[in-house]
């Protein structure tokens, strides 16, 4: 399907009888990272790192808040005080976790043609995510809504190059004790896609996996066959595991769903100010909480992860899209395949504008993650204010990128026609291609059809109202809005969706746990 | 020297006596490219890209305008007819030119430490340059004037990243005879960078030749035997060699200047509309053209190059920055290794305005370049509009991202120190990093100062007036132009060179040559 929502290919006013115009064919749905990896560090400071981080884990230790999980790691061989909260892991606890986490993970979305399959080489991208507000050109700026909640999710399902769906916005107006069931609805029948649950509790990730399991049709033991859904688990850094993250890997890891373990580690702020320093705190941490996933269930899907770059020295803000965050992805890349799991990274940007800084930041943090070889891409495409708003207009200038990076997984063709020594020997020296046969075969399918990018020269441009690239994008996402597209859904899941959703809600839904 | 224009590390309060603020060390003179070569084609569909720009030169042959240069052809073995002006050259004696082009070329800079090495591996940025238009937030859209042209070498010079000194935007309110006396004139009073001159006519090289090398106070015989200039050679594609081009190549092999080749094929308009056919095209041009420089003198130093992208095929508009360039660009840079010679590819936008799309196009041309290996990378600050007009503040914040890709060249350290094992024993958990020692030994120094990103908060960022990158970068280039800042510069020198000026301008200058 053609998921460019303006241009088209015309005819040329050949063949207007049955002939259809040809259709560009593209598939942006299961990609394979086509680029080859970088190195931040050398093979053996990469295992000094490693080394490093099993030393943290047994000597510094991981304070762990929650009772039931401490709990696991000295029924493993761990020593942990109670007093204090502090696990000391040994690494032959950690290895076995290695060596039981599934390196291939195959994902179960709505329909088999959404399904992910996450393992080393496989190149998902995701959007912006956890935003507190939302912004885009026609409304302005405000905390995030269930109603931009909707709408964002409806935009990530519009693009293929669209994979998997984070939290997108924080839906600030939906109460909290039910807004997990919002969300999971939205999700649910607003797109195909494989959906998030947040972990903030056990009985909103019951709820959660209730109501996905029933609209997808599946017994306990199909949906715990398979990941259907995935979460996030960040530690608080340094060095600390807090109860709803801890209970959120052993809740996934039981139900076979899967947690893309991500420290978010800013060096300077709550990570050591090195590459190497913080890099190497994200890894013990990563590895803790990948740990506890295989000690709750042996063999549970888990992704390694690290969101980590640098902060701005002089005012503590964040900062991303930096050389340090390319080179801290780069490192992690290494860990990643050091330990042989697929994982996560992310983009983004810190500018509070769409503009060229918010280009420049987040494509510059996206190569650092595509070089690092990263499996999913989180933030790629919507990310502003370091993660504090999600921009509709941002979405789409990003989403470009994203599909053009997507083009780059397929080879072009290089076959003699391509070559097109025949071609070139029909047109004369100073001559052009524009009508020659080679061309005409092709024009309409040869090249990748901009979503958002004008190419116009400066005097028609200035005609159309001197347009940019946000102002073009805003009209493009207005657009796919008011299509209001939806993938089909049964109705009868849907009725008996309703009646848990009113029935839990009825009964005081479920407050985030902390 | 510290190239950031705006922030710099300042003091904590601490040794507030002779002890200076420590400041950053950067050098992004001398760049060798860190990033893995990434292939578009497999091995032997590139030798078959070779081979059959070796036919096409056999076989179709190109169209040479100027008599001297099809004399040289013939000389060497050459078919050539006269009367069409077709010349048929053997893959001997391509062969034996690219065995006689040097694989490394010391360029030969005001100062040594301006000096340009360019051979395989190396790095070096150019701006956006050619450009009948120059556009700033101040003064608008307008055409190439003496001043912009003036301005824009001053900003250029300031940048440490930026190697080369290109023709920038052409100054069209100088008369066209004197233009490369203004030219030549301002590149070595305002920039102590290697200089440019346009192929346009044997007299405009000879004047230009002779003030450069009076101006660096070398003989004749100094002056060839390193290059202390460069030219940009482009055919016309497909398959001619015009008059001036011809010329320039001869005139610089003959006095050990450097040319870099660089066809210019948009596929589907003066290039076949595949990728394989347009860079066989580009190779088989550049091949003659090398030739040309071999055959005028074994050993003259000469780049290999390209400038491959699409069109729109619905509005026959120059694209950039697309998928099609990027795949483009990695198969010259196979190319280029299999020849074994230094080569040249560019960047670029077609947007209208310094927006996402200016950025994202540019910086996805760069990554398409980086990737690719190219030695030497035009347009890659400040060009708009397909190369229509520089942009003042895109060479600003294209510049950011130059300097980040420059980091990208110096490893991060991974020392003992640096993984911080022991800094992390000193932070309790949820503590954090600020005020831990090893932050504080390293913080004035650990991180890339951005030029122009802005990551304040929303609200600091409102307070401040709600700035674009662009108007941030407005200022910034202001402030290096108010500085006004040039390099020592001989007295005696100067004044010889406004006396050959004035003698030059009095007897009518140089026209160009077409």
């Amino acid at each position: 399907m053609d998921q460019q929502a303006n241009s088209r290919p015309r005819r040329r006013g050949r063949d207007r009888g049955a002939k259809a115009t040809p259709q560009r064919q593209v598939n942006y749905r299961q990609l394979r990272n086509p680029f080859p990896p970088m190195p931040a560090f050398s093979e053996d400071r990469i295992a000094a790192i490693h080394h490093t981080a099993l030393r943290v884990l047994e000597e510094q230790g991981m304070k762990v808040l929650l009772p039931q999980a401490r709990a696991l790691f000295r029924q493993a061989g761990a020593r942990v005080d109670e007093a204090s909260g502090m696990v000391f892991v040994g690494r032959d606890i950690v290895e076995a976790a290695l060596a039981s986490a599934p390196r291939s993970i195959l994902c179960r979305a709505g329909t088999r043609d959404r399904d992910v399959l996450l393992d080393p080489g496989a190149l998902t991208f995701l959007p912006g995510s956890g935003t507190p507000h939302a912004t885009d050109l026609k409304r302005g700026r405000r905390p995030g809504t269930g109603r931009d909640f909707r709408e964002l999710v409806q935009i990530a399902q519009h693009f293929d190059v669209m994979h998997m769906l984070p939290p997108m916005v924080e839906p600030q107006d939906i109460p909290t004790q039910t807004r997990h069931l919002f969300t999971m609805e939205a999700q649910l029948t607003l797109s195909d896609k494989l959906p998030f649950v947040y972990a903030r509790g056990t009985p909103q990730v019951e709820d959660s996996f209730e109501m996905l399991h029933d609209f997808r049709g599946l017994s306990d033991a199909e949906f715990r066959a398979a990941p259907h859904c995935f979460t996030i688990i960040n530690t608080n850094s340094p060095r600390v595991l807090d109860i709803p993250m801890a209970q959120g890997l052993i809740d996934f890891a039981r139900f076979g769903q899967v947690s893309i373990v991500t420290p978010f580690t800013l060096m300077g702020a709550m990570a050591p100010i090195t590459v190497a320093g913080a890099v190497m705190l994200s890894h013990a941490e990563a590895l803790a909480a990948i740990t506890l996933t295989q000690l709750a269930k042996p063999g549970a899907p888990v992704l390694y992860g690290t969101f980590t770059s640098n902060v701005d020295m002089k005012s503590g803000a964040p900062a991303f899209g930096t050389p340090e965050h390319f080179k801290a992805s780069l490192a992690a890349g290494q860990l990643a395949r050091l330990i042989g799991l697929p994982w996560r990274c992310a983009g983004g940007s810190a500018a509070n504008l769409n503009d060229a800084q918010a280009a420049n930041e987040t494509q510059f943090a996206l190569w650092g993650s595509l070089m690092a070889g990263a499996t999913v891409i989180l933030h790629s495409a919507g990310w502003l204010e370091g993660g504090l708003t999600l921009s509709y207009e941002k979405m789409i200038t990003d989403m470009e990128v994203l599909q053009m990076v997507a083009e780059m997984c397929v080879a072009a063709a290089a076959e003699d026609s391509d070559i097109a020594f025949d071609a070139l020997a029909e047109v004369e020296p100073a001559g052009h291609f524009f009508g020659a046969a080679h061309t005409l075969e092709r024009y309409q399918t040869e090249f990748y059809d901009p979503l958002v990018a004008d190419w116009s020269n400066f005097g028609t441009w200035t005609e159309k109202g001197e347009r940019s690239a946000s102002e073009r994008a805003s009209d493009i996402w207005q657009n796919i809005l008011s299509e209001d597209a939806r993938p089909p859904v049964d109705g009868d899941r849907f009725e008996a969706m309703q009646t848990f959703i009113a029935k839990r809600t009825a009964a005081g839904g479920a407050p985030p746990e902390s």
